[in-house]
């Protein structure tokens, strides 16, 4: 098991619009339970099925696993629950660490979110002045609530 | 993907008991909706995941990935539903196809399954004399229905 200390945000402004290059993931869930999801991804050409645990303030256990593409493409437009989740994730390097920024697409679009990973609970990390608020536990946010209540849904986001 | 087309049976009296060598299995669900099971099993020392979708007749599409041991005991002990499934498998070839057995024990405790695999959904084969009723698509008998619905708990089996 690995395990995964994630720090969440929304952003504050454009700032991270032209840091990193966006690459398109695309990824659906097996099993979308906050206790158990199993989650099917594609990003730049390759396939990878993620399961994780239930979040302890902002860690989770993490399995993963690469699985073929064309058995990934398979599991995203026969299995996966519907509707499956579409960003573009930014990585970008600031004061030692690395944002992940995902502008989502589809019936989320709208909505970015920044992520910071860990080493510890913590760890103290600077953040670039596009960083706003911190949603770190706000399961409205989790990737796996987002098929469930798209942001377009969303009256008071 | 594979396709797995399989016919499930009662066995009728004893006769499977002295044949083939019983092997444990252990396997919990992260996912046990019908539309798309996600499996973890330990069977003689090795993990696997296995990912299965709905069923058309006697066919389902099959995914299956070998997980390292070590983890798939994390899975079953930390992140599978609740009962896990444990069985003594005896693998029975008879004409040509291999008959699985499978004596489940706790709270399924009572039930003997048997299944056959075959190469098409109209495939012919010769049934032991031990081979009773048959239980295809009935979804008490998945074994993702078990967890919720355990053979002690049913009424009329």
């Amino acid at each position: 098991m690995g395990v995964e200390i994630e720090r969440k945000f929304l952003p504050a402004g454009d700032g991270w619009r032209t840091q990193g290059e966006p690459i398109l993931l695309r990824q659906g869930y097996l099993c979308a339970d906050p206790a158990r999801t199993v989650r099917v991804r594609i990003e730049g050409g390759e396939g990878r099925l993620t399961i994780k645990g239930k979040n302890t303030g902002a860690t989770r256990g993490e399995w993963e696993y690469p699985i073929p593409l064309p058995e990934a493409q398979e599991l995203l437009d026969r299995l996966c629950e519907r509707p499956l989740v579409e960003k573009y994730r930014r990585r970008i390097p600031y004061a030692g660490f690395t944002w992940e920024v995902d502008e989502f697409l589809g019936e989320n679009a709208g909505l970015v979110v920044a992520e910071i990973e860990l080493p510890s609970e913590d760890a103290v990390f600077d953040k670039p002045d596009w960083i706003g608020e911190e949603v770190t536990g706000d399961k409205r946010y989790y990737n796996s609530s987002l098929i469930r209540f798209p942001y377009s849904q969303w009256t008071n986001p």
